[in-house]
């Protein structure tokens, strides 16, 4: 495609008519978003919009909460946008209400700072203030676009429009750019909706003045790695500081290189994914491999236990592949949006429903965890918790999970000039705008347990279909109307250009057999291991299923021959692996002189997301290859 | 052995005539003594014992700045001992009269509690109080064997005296029994010294007090398993918290146990030792898996990179295994002193003698330790220092290093009424008092680089010498003569009776092959990997030696085929190996479709305690086995 070509095909063009994510979304529509509700309003979090806190009242609101529930909002937008609800409206109306009563004379709206802290407004660079201010706004156009009502757009715009001359124009506040980007995408979703220019040009200003801003530096003493301004984004070559802060600024850094068809800005976006994907990322999609700060650290450092993975990292993962492709279609953009979402997004919401787990490690120990646990506070190590919970007090990630699955719909087409890119495959219906026609596509696949993906054709006309060849995709058939079909593939998009006609059947037949993976050498914890894939899905073992197993001892071998079946698990249906392994015979002593006395054993996985749902129980995804 | 029939024989009876321990002793008389001095000298440790410090002066006296004072005048009262050095005596009779005049009219003696806060003596469990008078009855001991000069012993014996009245029989103490435990063991020697039964019992007081005292839980609210006060001493069963406390502890245990032949305890203290070997000591003897409270942790938690691993608490397990010998001869005690001495305590020092470590790791990063570096203080995880130091602020280790090399003779033997047992091996010779005789053996040995060891008979006389068969060694032949000798094997000792004639030689020859070894399968984080030993010896790969090599993707096979050959490094003679390994060819991605693509490579090791003497740079103990 030509570069910068890429036009978004939105979920609201397309409706899941089936299979994984169908499920998935339907879970969310009927339990996740009624778990979070309940949540945040024992929490308090609705009640903080009314603004009546005051000193010595329980409940305090705190800075991000705002963010919480305008992120909530979003998501129940886009659930309204498929199926109205009149009870969930009204929850939303009722939000929008407080909202008004708490938006001030001048358009300022911030439950933390107008109550909390009323004369610290714009001067607390790492207090979310602004990162809130760009959850209100892609809250606000969401539930306009699914309900036509303005109110909460307008006084979001009110509240934007201050933002704007207190930052850029009049550059009153005590700080240039946001401590935690988010509001930057934010803007420039709020441009294209107003085709205010205003709106691009604070996205512009706060993007180019991060790592250049004296008055950053003086209002923000802890370590700028942590929060990306060390160094001026363009100049940023490997991703640092906080994941889901690094993530959303590349949001913000690749929605302006579209817009401006910005090379510099794009070849600034090409490295930072190039430095995630091939040295920061574990195979589960996972980013930010450190605790301390929530943060990426340095090249091939990928701890199983102690790394953060969280949930909004990935989805944010997801989000910058997403605008990525857009500037260009490349396979990698989606393959690695599939390891975000399939794996760590999933991992991050239980299948319930309504648990959820803000860190993602790629290995479980019950046993470490006990002993942890069972010391005295100030002597405990940091470790991610087994078992999803209902909340956290830092509750970004359920909101997100309401948001993302809502919408997930983006993630499946593109279009650019008269082509369709088809990128993540899903059971689903969709219209599709091209140049002076508006295509009907029907996509009918069980992916990811199944590679087989049928698309049918629901208008005729000439342009071009090009749907993705996986990367991990080795072997694979593109069939038009039952035969062997031509194609140019282009950066892993097979070109179908031809005039089609209704119904014709485009199948892609992918190969999904299960592969061992290994990782680079320069990875010290993951030499002499492998991991066990399938198409997009990561696989674990868990001790429920392998209880008379030590996870860390399973040994695989190359002809492991992996069984592929379908399993209810917790009322889920769910892809099951079983093989072969092999494991050291218990022996007593602590250290003896090495045999090579190792017993066969049968070892059965499941798909990473759906690990700790039975319990606490040890799990591992790295296994000793033999 | 007929059980608590053990007599110690003291380094006091033994002269080392080369070999390993001899350049090792050497090395320490003449630059750790100095070095350590030095340091002590420029942090105001000394000074702190003329009681002069006022609030607002610099050098503020610490709780346990004593116990290193006299940690280290104990090492200096060793070689004074051997060797007369006026100069040496000088600064230790400079000490002596600083003590004297610190010494309060009743007989206190303790140069932070005496000038910081006097109103606290004996009312804070956790602040090193009868630790540092551990340290000072252990130390005035071996001054006054050393020299003959009462003044230090004098004074100690009215300090303690006071703390008895305090304790045992006035209880007129804010607590019972010391936070950190080491006056146990030193009250034993001072009453084998004296003959004086109350200090026998003060030593049975703080022990049997320990978990049962309501005092110390009222006094000291931190968690009680740190400082294994949990439960009575007699009632526990793994080794748990601080682990010099603990080894400490389970000195004074054993030497109550011998003295009372005292069959529960004596179980207490196996069921430990047990415990200790079993599942919680590294293969380097190192204990103690992690650096929060510096303590024990769980079973098989052997973390390479986390733990801790204090010098001075493998110095301690010698020293508990050194007790428990005379308890029972079992070679399994003599085989742990030796893990615990030649490998982690060795390593504590580095190879020129003035630099140490407190923690000793079982690999070492720099890549990431670089990273953790340049991160803001608040965001640094916690891990070992990759090159050693002069001085630490908790400085116990250098002084401990001291008096054990000093002493290290003490490790050689021990007699059990006509028995000589011969535990570890070391060129020397000794003067050994069997009931009626005095009896002169002479050791020829390059152990631990050589499993030959030529015991000449100095002095006729019918008696028993029973040699330690290690429990490493699979093979060996026991010479008497030049002709194989028959013996009982008896727990591991080769029981050699017979009457002996002057120059008489029994000859061990102890094959000492380059072994691999594997852990424990439930020890997560070693399984599927192998550690390379000769004999006591661990030995480990460093970058420097080794640079073209991923260090954790080295795979051994069991017939790598190690060549055993001796090199200079650092000016130090030591046994290195090199052997066959491959490694996997280096690739891009950062995961791909599993291959099997090995090179093979040369991979050189030195001995564990040999590294990090050459910089910083990468080491590794624990391979892959292929």
């Amino acid at each position: 495609m030509e570069k910068y070509s890429g036009r978004p095909v939105s979920f609201r063009q397309v409706d899941l008519t089936g299979g994984f994510w169908q499920t998935q979304q339907e879970l969310v529509r009927n339990v996740t978003i009624g778990a979070v509700y309940d949540r945040f309003e024992e929490t308090g979090r609705f009640e903080a919009l009314k603004g009546e806190w005051r000193e010595g009242m329980p409940c305090k609101p705190h800075i991000f909460w705002d963010s919480d529930v305008t992120k909530w909002m979003e998501g129940v937008a886009y659930y309204l946008q498929k199926q109205p609800d009149q009870r969930l409206e009204e929850k939303m109306d009722m939000l929008v209400e407080r909202m008004e009563k708490l938006q001030t004379e001048d358009g300022y709206l911030n439950s933390y700072f107008s109550t909390v802290e009323p004369k610290a407004r714009f001067t607390r660079r790492l207090d979310h203030e602004l990162y809130c201010a760009g959850h209100l706004i892609e809250g606000a156009l969401a539930y306009y676009k699914a309900t036509g009502k303005r109110k909460m757009l307008d006084l979001t715009i009110r509240y934007i429009d201050l933002i704007d001359r207190a930052f850029r124009i009049e550059h009153s506040a005590a700080f240039d750019t946001p401590g935690h980007q988010e509001i930057e995408m934010a803007l420039v979703e709020l441009y294209q909706f107003t085709g205010e220019n205003r709106y691009k040009e604070l996205a512009a200003f706060f993007m180019e003045m991060r790592g250049r801003s004296q008055k950053d530096r003086e209002n923000s003493k802890e370590d700028p790695v942590s929060f990306q301004s060390h160094l001026p984004v363009r100049e940023q070559k490997t991703a640092d500081g906080h994941a889901v802060r690094m993530l959303y600024q590349l949001c913000g850094m690749a929605d302006l290189a579209l817009l401006d068809q910005d090379e510099e800005m794009t070849a600034a976006c090409e490295t930072l994914f190039d430095n995630v994907v091939h040295k920061r990322m574990h195979i589960t999609g996972g980013v930010g491999s450190t605790y301390l700060a929530e943060a990426f650290t340095f090249d091939y450092d990928l701890p199983e236990v102690t790394t953060y993975n969280e949930t909004c990292a990935s989805i944010a993962l997801a989000m910058f592949c997403r605008r990525m492709w857009l500037i260009e279609a490349d396979h990698r953009y989606a393959d690695c949006a599939e390891l975000a979402l399939y794996n760590t997004m999933l991992s991050g919401m239980s299948l319930s429903g309504d648990r959820f787990f803000y860190e993602n490690p790629l290995a479980a120990d019950p046993v470490r965890d006990r002993f942890n646990q069972s010391r005295k506070e100030n002597l405990r190590e940091h470790l991610p918790i087994l078992e999803r919970v209902k909340v956290f007090e830092c509750s970004c990630c359920p909101p997100n999970l309401v948001r993302t699955m809502g919408s997930i719909g983006d993630y499946m087409y593109s279009v650019s000039g008269n082509t369709i890119y088809a990128h993540c495959y899903m059971d689903a219906e969709a219209q599709i705008s091209l140049p002076g026609q508006e295509i009907c596509l029907r996509q009918r696949t069980d992916y990811p347990y199944d590679g087989r993906i049928d698309l049918e054709i629901g208008t005729g006309g000439r342009y071009t279909i090009a749907p993705r060849i996986p990367g991990w995709c080795a072997s694979y058939r593109v069939l038009v109307n039952g035969e062997e079909a031509a194609f140019d593939l282009e950066k892993g998009y097979a070109r179908l250009e031809r005039t089609w006609q209704e119904k014709d059947h485009i199948v892609l037949e992918l190969d999904m057999p299960v592969e061992m993976i290994e990782a680079n050498p320069k990875v010290p914890n993951l030499c002499g291991r492998v991991a066990v894939m399938r198409g997009p899905l990561a696989f674990c073992a868990e001790g429920i299923d392998n209880p008379d197993l030590p996870l860390r001892d399973i040994r695989l071998c190359m002809d492991s021959a992996f069984v592929v079946s379908m399993e209810e698990i917790c009322g889920r249906r769910l892809s099951v692996l079983t093989g072969k392994a092999s494991v050291r015979k218990d022996f007593d002593e602590l250290y003896r002189i090495c045999r090579a006395e190792e017993e066969d054993a049968a070892v059965k996985m499941i798909p990473y997301f759906a690990w700790a749902n039975r319990g606490i129980t040890e799990m591992n995804v790295w296994f000793i290859r033999r």
